[in-house]
């Protein structure tokens, strides 16, 4: 039985972007409930605090159902406002914060701080990875691969790009990307310009089906996306990474967040330090 | 005074990017402590747990301080094993849960999923939206504005590449970006490509000093690095903002996180549904 649309709501006096992670884990826990959600981000004034409290309220009668509401407020008074609405009010700093004060021994801040700027070098070497990747994206630019913290290989559409990009932003991680064409599957070498690095390579391979359907969405109906065609490139570049040595992972699963975890674990890759 | 260095844990069997997120959150309250971060994601066997929980106790006998262990286990014979650590453990899940089951009367699943593929459409809507930044970056390609959720403008080095990619993989927002050059700044009507797209521009700045820091780093002692050079730049393009009657921010002391929410409250943008 579908449970009717519960409405959620995550809201914080900063970014939002911690109550909205939490929470979205915390719903994929229950997967026969239908939710929808709304990620509301500075909450900062007695008065934006009551006009979400009212939207809350107004919430009800459209559904008739108990809202939830995740919120990490930065501001007890905020917070209070939050906590009057007609809502399942979950604050999750709310419990853990005095254990935390309790074994360091001393007080907390007000939080809603903790997606800006506090690091300048992370900050620094997030940018410095960002502009590697976009550099070194599709096998765009071939010099300075012994730079790189790690360099992706996979046929066209194996989610290379996104993994890069997500390494960069998210971890600062220096990420390039080498597509394996056509041509470089007729030989039995690694392609030239990444021959050299054959300890930096780590490689992506996907299902048919998903491969295909992927395709087609961006060339209906050409030999790229057919059957076939995608048929031969992965079994070449599995090949491939069988013969080379090459660790690789089938991607048709995963999230970009999930594959780059794995990437960074398989690879012992060194993170830039978030604290 | 400053304390001495404290071991956190970020633990999970999935990526760990909750626990992650949340305990970096929670860390952020007590900025006076120096802690030492190590996230494990994948602690998804027995083997690996009782790994774990030893490598925690090992880390009392370097630093003779309890360490601090958040961990969103999605088993609780895993859970346990990690519980059985010298550490405080903080487990997120562990309140919040019954009080959503209560509400929702139904029991979760196992967490450590919410990171996999749930949604393939969002997948999509995402890789869309990362094609779609990587090809309108820098101005590279100046066809489809039209298609842009929104695009951002400003001077080389204030922020716009990363916040697109950031709004394209977290969001799955259609980001552009076009830079002002000092061609640009020499009229008083906005630059050609950007001009009939006017209601989706929002303009970056930054300080002056940030900004001659940032650009000293790629090209030192030269004209585009200048304290001169990029006050001018700077003046140029707050001046074409107001004029035009264009949203902007300083984004000297924002992180990517908090560029990003800001430019999806302040232009109202809608994002992809999470789920």
């Amino acid at each position: 039985m579908q449970s009717p649309t519960r409405q959620v709501f995550f809201l914080s006096n900063g970014t939002a972007i911690t109550a909205e992670t939490l929470g979205l884990s915390l719903l994929a826990q229950f997967p026969s409930h239908h939710f929808q959600t709304r990620t509301i981000p500075f909450v900062d004034t007695l008065e934006k605090a009551h006009a979400v409290s009212d939207e809350i309220d107004r919430s009800i009668n459209q559904s008739n159902q108990l809202p939830i509401v995740i919120c990490t407020m930065g501001d007890d008074d905020l917070m209070k406002i939050i906590t009057q609405s007609k809502a399942l009010v979950i604050d999750p700093f709310g419990d853990i914060l005095p254990r935390l004060e309790k074994v360091l021994a001393s007080q907390h801040l007000q939080p809603g701080q903790s997606h800006r700027i506090v690091n300048p070098s992370l900050y620094e070497s997030r940018i410095d990875a960002i502009d590697y990747a976009m550099q070194h994206d599709d096998g765009g630019k071939i010099q300075n691969y012994d730079e790189a913290d790690i360099i992706l290989v996979g046929v066209s559409r194996s989610g290379k790009t996104p993994s890069c990009l997500y390494l960069a932003l998210q971890f600062g991680i220096k990420a390039a990307n080498y597509p394996i064409t056509e041509e470089d599957m007729e030989y039995e070498q690694l392609p030239e310009p990444i021959r050299p690095f054959k300890q930096s390579l780590y490689g992506l391979t996907t299902n048919l089906n998903r491969l295909v359907n992927i395709r087609q969405e961006r060339r209906p109906d050409s030999r790229y996306s057919s059957v076939d065609q995608c048929r031969y490139e992965l079994r070449a570049v599995e090949d491939m990474y069988l013969r080379h040595n090459i660790k690789y992972i089938n991607t048709s699963e995963m999230s970009v967040e999930e594959i780059s975890a794995r990437i960074i674990r398989d690879n012992e890759l060194h993170r830039v330090e978030l604290s």
